[in-house]
């Protein structure tokens, strides 16, 4: 009965969640379900990824931004329409105004990743840029809409929105009804809501793992759900249909983008990728019987900043080795300790020689190492190798950012 | 006439095609067949991509060599299975192997990417490692199926193999019937040949066109074709089946890769890629009507040489801007720099003083800038920008790969 009735207070219910399937139909992709050997043997059962980053404008998000876009009346539409957004749903609104034949107005912090902001205009969305946090740029948003009269479009905290997100159950449901659970990144909660409302409806005794950002804070580099809460629609309903939440923290995300590129050879943006970290780091339990699904988001993130995510996650995973260690000043030293890295099947990245901040007499120089190897036990074996020549070797401890 | 000799000849015809296809049902997948939004605005066609990259043990090669093994006769299989490969073949034959209960003994050139060769072993694979090229590798498994009777499965020149890799048209044309240009890279020629033969059977009017990478010879990124021509089985059958040959260089190729991870969210390797470098270089016609589709062939590249690939992509596209200047040793001089290119919206990657092979004054320093850019155009009024304070800046030309 309180169920009910809530369902029905937000508006969302699984016959909402079907009539949206119905108006997605042939606009959206159903996204392929890939399994995932790695991530198999890992869990402990068969595991499959709903890779929404295949999907139009790189994410699930244009799955609500289209249910709300095409709900709109001619009349409102003809006012405009305006989003707020750091990146996915900004991308998502701009085609969902187009294909209604209107222009979408952004907001977008100016911090917001340039790549990013060129794919809205290449979508046909105008940006404003506004200096400070994605806050500010939700405040110009809704200033807008009251001054023009233009339609706010919210990511989350909409009936429409939310229904469109839980879309994807109903293909979960179609592609493996052995489903039993579904780990399901959580920002502001529209995905986590709809997914859990229709699994609860369609896979009968399926769980539903909600996976947050530890750093929601500060900078993280799940900047799809960072600095989001869920809101005043969404947090009553993931109370009540999401079964369980759990953190992960960045280096767990980056180790598991790292993974789903080697392993699944998709591109997984930070956030989309926390619900493989949670399964990775053992943060799921598996199912007594039955399949897990885990939702990649999307997968918008540029070159250079997957490269930077991949040195992240590879240091992490300790396939990266730093250390500093002090050469003699004579031909061959450096030649020497090469080759006895070389011997031992690791690659070097990167010298450099360090004149500043070490103790070093006249005919010694500092260098620094960075190396590719298989894992922390190769990294100690070489470590161990090193210093068996006589080198002094110091590990930097923190990952290496630079 | 001619051409069913010739087909009977090498024993690869549409019916046997059809029989390996029968032979693969339920044990690979059938890869998903994704519409790319990027490439069909530059093609001026619809462009679809057949995620082989997404296939069991990351590659096509999985076809041919389960078809191979599955023929094999018990006793031939008891004396063993063999192969020689510098990666997605070694990784095929493992798992055929496996399949039917036996371990495959593999020769891999001393050289190839710990990832591959950690992965053969992941897929129970004996690996051994031959000094020098892939040519002494296959000396090596060829002495070695000659001393114990074990039967070599060759990555190319064998009509079973040929057959399993031409079942890719089959799903082609049931879930793009309307293709009419079909791009294949062209390494050994298996999977060309294959793909073509029952393309011309499936796909009435439809045209293939083999893809080569420019850097055969030398060491290319292209590694899964490199060092390879096509052999005695499959060379008569590209002459015969495929409509016309182009190269792409190794800028083409990381440029592909770059934009199939943003746009297309997939991680490919050099040579999975060639096939995409070839349409976004306007070296392959559109059709008059119908559809394109792009065979991505395999997405084993570990996660460091991506980052080494992403960094020529980027460079070759103008997105990254490396340059020296000499700036006045003297606070504020690097920072009134620094300012100025942020100004223009680029991100600084790296910053490297220079102390050598610079004519410097007494109170100057040499510093070299690495930038993210837009473009070559956004490149050129940072210059500008940069010379205008008063600073000199020489570009570099050639590609960074520091």
């Amino acid at each position: 009965m309180a169920t009910d009735a809530r369902q029905q207070a937000a508006g969302v219910d699984p016959a909402r969640i079907e009539q949206a399937a119905a108006l997605l139909a042939g606009r959206v992709r159903a996204t392929p379900l890939v399994p995932s050997g790695t991530l198999s043997k890992r869990v402990g059962a068969q595991v499959a990824l709903k890779c929404e980053n295949l999907q139009r404008s790189g994410s699930f998000k244009i799955r609500g931004a289209l249910v709300r876009a095409t709900k709109l009346a001619d009349a409102e539409l003809s006012r405009g329409v305006v989003a707020a957004s750091a990146g996915n749903h900004a991308q998502a609104v701009s085609v969902a105004a187009r294909e209604r034949g209107v222009t979408a107005q952004l907001f977008m912090p100016a911090g917001a990743p340039l790549a990013k902001v060129e794919a809205v205009r290449g979508y046909g969305g105008v940006v404003e840029l506004v200096e400070g946090s994605y806050e500010d740029a939700a405040e110009a948003a809704r200033d807008y809409a009251e001054r023009t009269g233009a339609t706010l479009i919210h990511p989350y905290d909409d009936p429409d929105v939310i229904a469109g997100q839980g879309t994807i159950s109903l293909e979960i449901a179609a592609a493996a009804p052995a489903t039993r659970t579904i780990a399901v990144p959580v920002g502001g909660g529209g995905l986590a809501a709809g997914v859990a409302i229709a699994a609860k409806s369609e896979l009968p005794g399926c769980r539903v793992v909600g996976v947050q950002a530890e750093g929601r804070v500060r900078g993280t580099i799940c900047d799809g759900i960072a600095v989001k809460r869920p809101g005043e629609v969404t947090g009553p309903l993931l109370d009540e249909y999401v079964d369980e939440l759990v953190t992960v923290s960045d280096d767990e995300v980056a180790q598991a983008m790292v993974m789903l590129l080697e392993r699944a050879k998709l591109v997984v943006e930070g956030a989309g990728a926390a619900a493989v970290a949670a399964l990775l780091a053992g943060k799921v339990s598996p199912p007594a019987e039955g399949e897990v699904c885990a939702i990649l988001t999307g997968g918008n993130v540029d070159a250079t900043r997957l490269a930077e995510c991949i040195r992240l996650g590879e240091t992490a995973a300790g396939r990266r080795l730093v250390f500093t260690t002090v050469v003699p000043d004579r031909p061959g030293a450096l030649a020497s300790l090469l080759a006895t890295i070389a011997e031992l099947g690791s690659n070097v990245i990167d010298v450099a020689h360090i004149r500043e901040g070490f103790d070093l007499h006249v005919r010694e120089t500092a260098v620094r190492l960075v190396l590719q190897t298989d894992g922390p036990e190769h990294g100690d074996r070489i470590l161990a190798a090193v210093r068996e020549q006589g080198f002094e070797a110091q590990p930097e401890e923190a990952p290496d950012r630079s």
